[in-house]
């Protein structure tokens, strides 16, 4: 990598590219039960793939600290498991037919052994975490785990209904930032952060996380089923107001505020309705809104790495948020 | 409490009504969420009470040992808690309508939210559990859950087919024995228990536990819904076959097993049909048969006790074996 530029997310990826092969066996190897339904399901989730952009950030910060140890390996598999779990309950509960492009796993396997097959990978998660004799890590994990089950539940419970901005951040980052956040603690708890930073690599990956999830909403609403493995506007046929749409229903004529909440409401519109909806969230300039946030958070993420020493892994940091606003799927 | 003689139920409770009572409030204190769904799951779980026999487990083997701390409380909720998420699980998977004579929660509440219920107050529990600040109470308690998942799973691959008695075994071991020891294991912990008495506390709260299950399954297929606070047979009409059904399966005639097959396949019966496989179970002593295996385990209990000084507390410990034998529902 460059000593100077902002790194190419080849480069980025080559940095990282052996310990995530790593992370990667060490799932695989973990995920193995005695009862072969978990075995199964979990890997069918774990050959589903994502981006592993957690357990990336767990690496660079404990990397950017000169952390040379296994345990990041293992802590990596650990929140990729963590993630892999909240995954399979929320399809559950959102009945979700797809998940990047296959059928979810409820729709193969069912309901039943889903829901147990979370319940492992939670255990499974934890009982790895436990190995590291580390009571700071388990008191990051067990809380964020505690804080994201609450926010699936505050987002049942708010379903159809019109959220305020505020309602609409504490959702995502229960959703999502928490899990961007604690992946960067736990990188700092491995490096041996002391507390100053350990704050800022907190800070760093909560802001992270909210940029990632308003744009994740933002190309739910725009980008193509093709791109999105799942059908557009399926955050709207859900009943889940995200953020464009939270703006334009404060902005929107009585008309168009209607429309929108109908669709939020009905759970279901055709393709006039829904090409509606976005020319009202274009005429708005909601989907604008919600990319400024994005591009706002992800400078935000990058001020709090200020203090860090410069290495190629800060750098992959510092690239991250630009990566993260910039995506198209 | 007398000196000598083995003690009456009462005797028992009043020796632990203090402390149940307690466990009773730090598990109302510690259901209690900021998002509104969780605190009323985990208050309508709470409130259908139980026999609360794992936290009594729990209490008399620390005071037995002599502990006067407020950490066998605490535990003590965590086990409640711990069992309570299995259940509000494990109903949503059987698709069961009554718990303990009421709605069961996913009837009211719906699955979704009981998914997440289960996993929020598994969540808590370790989060309890964690304050205790040691990794053998978290050892036991990860591994505990992850067990008791796994049972369920098996169970689900083995409905409706014929178990062996080993496999029979096993299914009680994960979902009820394993409970009733590290409840009695924990205690001991407490109690500071020495290897050899941690080892016979765990095979005490293991025999129990399964003599306790065996007599849970000759009620489910003998006692009346008005005891039961469920349907008589529940564990037929769920495809699930138990000690005395495999029994039967064994030594049946060929049209006896064929029926009882049907059964378990069918998951539905009618009167004439039940009554005639209750009539099967009565001519081949497979009823007996299970409750001697019963018999056998209580009395397994009772010896793991054997070099435990003598208390109140243990007396109440040799006495429980005999009250779970003995009772009615």
């Amino acid at each position: 990598m460059s000593t100077t530029a902002i790194p190419t997310q080849k480069e980025v990826f080559d940095l990282l590219r052996n310990d995530l092969v790593a992370i990667e066996s060490e799932f695989e190897r973990l995920s193995g039960s005695e009862v072969d339904s978990v075995t199964e399901i979990a890997s069918y989730l774990r050959e589903g793939g994502g981006k592993r952009i957690r357990p990336s950030l767990l690496l660079l910060a404990a990397k950017s600290l000169g952390y040379v140890g296994s345990s990041a390996v293992r802590l990596g598999a650990v929140i990729e498991m963590i993630h892999t779990a909240t995954l399979v309950h929320d399809d559950i509960i959102d009945g979700a037919e797809t998940r990047r492009g296959r059928p979810a796993a409820n729709t193969a396997w069912g309901n039943s052994k889903c829901v147990l097959a979370g319940d492992w990978l939670y255990m499974q998660a934890f009982r790895v975490a436990l190995d590291e004799r580390d009571f700071r890590i388990l008191d990051l994990l067990i809380q964020l785990t505690q804080q994201m089950v609450e926010g699936e539940l505050l987002q049942m419970e708010r379903l159809s209904s019109l959220l305020s901005e505020a309602e609409y951040y504490e959702l995502i980052d229960r959703k999502t930032a928490c899990l961007f956040r604690v992946s960067m603690q736990l990188g700092g708890i491995l490096g041996g952060a002391p507390p100053e930073l350990d704050e800022q690599f907190g800070e760093y990956g909560r802001h992270l996380g909210l940029a990632f999830q308003i744009v994740d909403d933002v190309l739910d609403l725009t980008a193509s089923e093709e791109v999105l493995g799942k059908p557009t506007g399926s955050d709207l046929r859900e009943g889940k107001a995200t953020l464009a749409v939270v703006h334009a229903l404060k902005r929107g004529t009585a008309e168009e505020r209607a429309e929108i909440i109908a669709a939020l409401e009905d759970r279901e519109f055709n393709g006039p309705r829904y090409a509606r909806i976005l020319a009202t969230l274009e005429r708005l300039g909601s989907l604008d809104y919600a990319m400024h946030a994005a591009f706002a958070h992800a400078e935000q993420a990058k001020e709090c790495l200020a203090n860090l020493p410069d290495s190629e892994y800060r750098r992959a940091l510092l690239w991250a948020p630009d990566f993260v606003v910039a995506r198209d799927k």
